[in-house]
């Protein structure tokens, strides 16, 4: 039995004309219009193929295809929405390759043991709502649904209003239906596979996330009239920081990253040395034990710095998320399967953070990664070859028949 | 013979109220109604010593007192215009302190052999119209006075038309009056004089100085799915050539100051590497061979950088000004002269730009720098303390008053 990509790439390209940008891209922020259009053609399609739709308080979709024994189902889940110029795989692949594997059993006419069920979560990319993954964090219990529903976005529209106005804040209870076992198809966002010409990527785990804004004080000074060691350049700290933390996952290695991708001098002129600087830093390691290790060489970096160039350093974290380890039977079920089928795999952990992280700690989770065309994601030239797209949904396929059935 | 520092502090109070802001300091921007303000009061105060007023052109203001013999004056010079948020003493110190040389004259009867004017230059600070120290410049033949009167600056305005508005766009011929030797008194606008417990500053010369423009073009990335050897990173390759440049300096040393004030970086968001980045970079030296190789220093590491980063970096020259070194003569005799009345000496460079470089390639020139407290300049919390305006002015009216009759 194999997954019917035509049809598959049908409904990508169909959700994909809801929030669709005139060049090209999607603009489908959550509970938005173009959510609710993306999630009525959705629906439909679940009822379609005779699923079991269920709607839960924070809009949150689980859609149940009955199995021969009474169990809890196997979920196949991810996210529909998107970032303001996303593209057309991020999440959306997830989904609609779930619905693809009930349609292929609906064809085969083929009854499983357990009940599979396809899912869609609220707010994952956290565009419009802080937290991003909110629907799926909701629903294993990590964050507390009233909290969720009473939240502002970025727009001064309410989340739980906003939800009643799309007809998405639906009857059951957040978290009420618990699950066999998830598994996410989705897109690596990264170049790794492409990079090394491999087709799946078998995902081991998430990356633990660390995030800081550190602000830098100093003295505003004459660029040339202020001899180098009488200086107290707010703006070097911050480039030194930021050289340090390269140098710093340089020399970790193995998964280790980081990134300073936002700074921010004043005042910002040609010939005045900053005053103050702020700049963010983004650490991310798959191991704990590493990621702590560099988040404190990071800290003893700042603090001898502050000495020897006399600025004031505050760093606060904004983020962290401890790293997330997938179940080793699952991966290794994906892994087998992916094998078994003639493709080349490369166990890999996530550097981004999917719905999938929010249920690894309650039942065994794993995660399929598929390509990127140059590692580009969030963008309007995201894009999957079919031929990718059409092995990740077979291994799915296969990992969901062998779980459904053992 | 000393000069009345009560006089010249007075004098300096007055100026201050033209443009005063209401929390404290000076807005005199070149040509603007408080500009005309404080021409009018100093032209006021030429006139009652007794001066012969020209104004030029281009609104550079020179009054002389005649000599007994016929010859070309010693000019005593600087400007009264200030940034948005000025002190009392930059530029108008020097300004003032030739007006209070000429009034001890005048106040003991002494006549000199040769003629002393004291002048002040249009557009020094180069707030309003580009470029700065405008006025000695053209009066020294270095720019075209065409040019500069059809000068539109940031706020739209013309400046020939400005100059007419406020009655300054004087009859004589900008630059014809030549003269003798230039002195220029000045604020040091630097922490070197103060850290050292120093009084006068003896100037010998004023830094080379290259500004440059940098930008770089790499890939935006997932911040968390990028590995640290695929990346492009445009925002590391600012930070690095920061950093790069201030190491630069250090390993120099002597006089060689390097700066970053200015980067910025785009998406500048916490979790995608840069795509685009763009920095200043200002590299100062007294000595136009160190200048030369520090900003090929520059370019070789931006070179590497370049290649082994995987970007594109593109460097344009925004500013370049030789190192001027003023007469050496002349900076022997404001030496022996702060000696002679007690004084502790520092032979110094000037880190900024001053009028009295535009005379430098045309007449023996000197400059004699007073503390700045903290360092502190081109802000409403510029100060000198008044023992330091006395001692600068009194070995200025000695060094006139040796010159005038050499």
């Amino acid at each position: 039995m194999e997954i019917n990509i035509d049809r598959l790439s049908g409904r990508l390209q169909q959700l994909a004309e809801c929030g669709a940008l005139a060049g090209g891209g999607v603009c489908r922020i959550a509970l938005s219009e173009a959510d609710k259009q993306g999630r009525d053609l959705v629906v439909g399609w679940m009822r379609e193929l005779g699923l079991e739709v269920n709607i839960d308080q924070l809009g949150n979709v689980i859609a149940t295809r009955a199995g021969t024994i009474h169990s809890q189902p196997i979920l196949i889940g991810s996210h529909i929405d998107t970032v303001a110029t996303g593209g057309n795989y991020d999440g959306n692949l997830g989904v609609l390759a779930g619905l693809e594997v009930i349609a292929c059993l609906n064809d085969a006419g083929i009854e499983t043991e357990r009940a599979i069920a396809v899912g869609f979560f609220t707010n994952e990319e956290g565009v419009r709502y802080t937290p991003d993954m909110m629907g799926s964090m909701t629903h294993q219990g990590h964050l507390d649904i009233k909290q969720m529903l009473d939240t502002v976005g970025f727009d001064g529209s309410h989340l739980g209003q906003q939800l009643q106005q799309i007809g998405y804040a639906g009857p059951v209870e957040c978290g009420s239906q618990r699950v066999h076992s998830f598994l996410e198809l989705h897109i690596e966002q990264g170049p790794v596979l492409e990079q090394q010409g491999i087709s799946i990527g078998v995902v081991e785990g998430v990356q633990g996330i660390s995030w800081s804004q550190i602000d830098i004080q100093g003295v505003s000074n004459h660029a040339g009239t202020t001899p180098m060691h009488l200086r107290r350049d707010a703006g070097y700290a911050a480039m030194a920081i930021a050289t340090f933390v390269r140098e710093l996952a340089l020399q970790m290695g193995g998964d280790q990253v980081a990134t300073v991708g936002s700074i921010e001098l004043k005042p910002n002129l040609i010939n005045v040395i900053a005053n103050s600087a702020s700049l963010t830093v983004d650490l991310r390691n798959t191991d704990q034990q590493l990621l702590s290790s560099a988040e404190q060489q990071l800290d003893t970096f700042i603090e001898q710095l502050g000495s020897s160039e006399n600025v004031q350093i505050d760093s606060k974290a904004l983020v962290r998320f401890a790293p997330v380890d997938f179940d080793p039977e699952l991966v290794g079920l994906v892994e087998q399967n992916a094998l078994a089928q003639g493709h080349s795999v490369l166990r890999m952990p996530s550097g981004a953070g999917h719905d999938a992280q929010a249920f690894a700690p309650n039942c065994p989770t794993a995660m399929i990664f598929v390509p990127s065309v140059a590692g580009i994601s969030h963008n309007i030239n995201e894009h999957t070859e079919p031929d990718d797209i059409e092995a990740g949904a077979n291994v799915l396929l296969a990992v969901v028949l062998q779980l459904a059935n053992s």
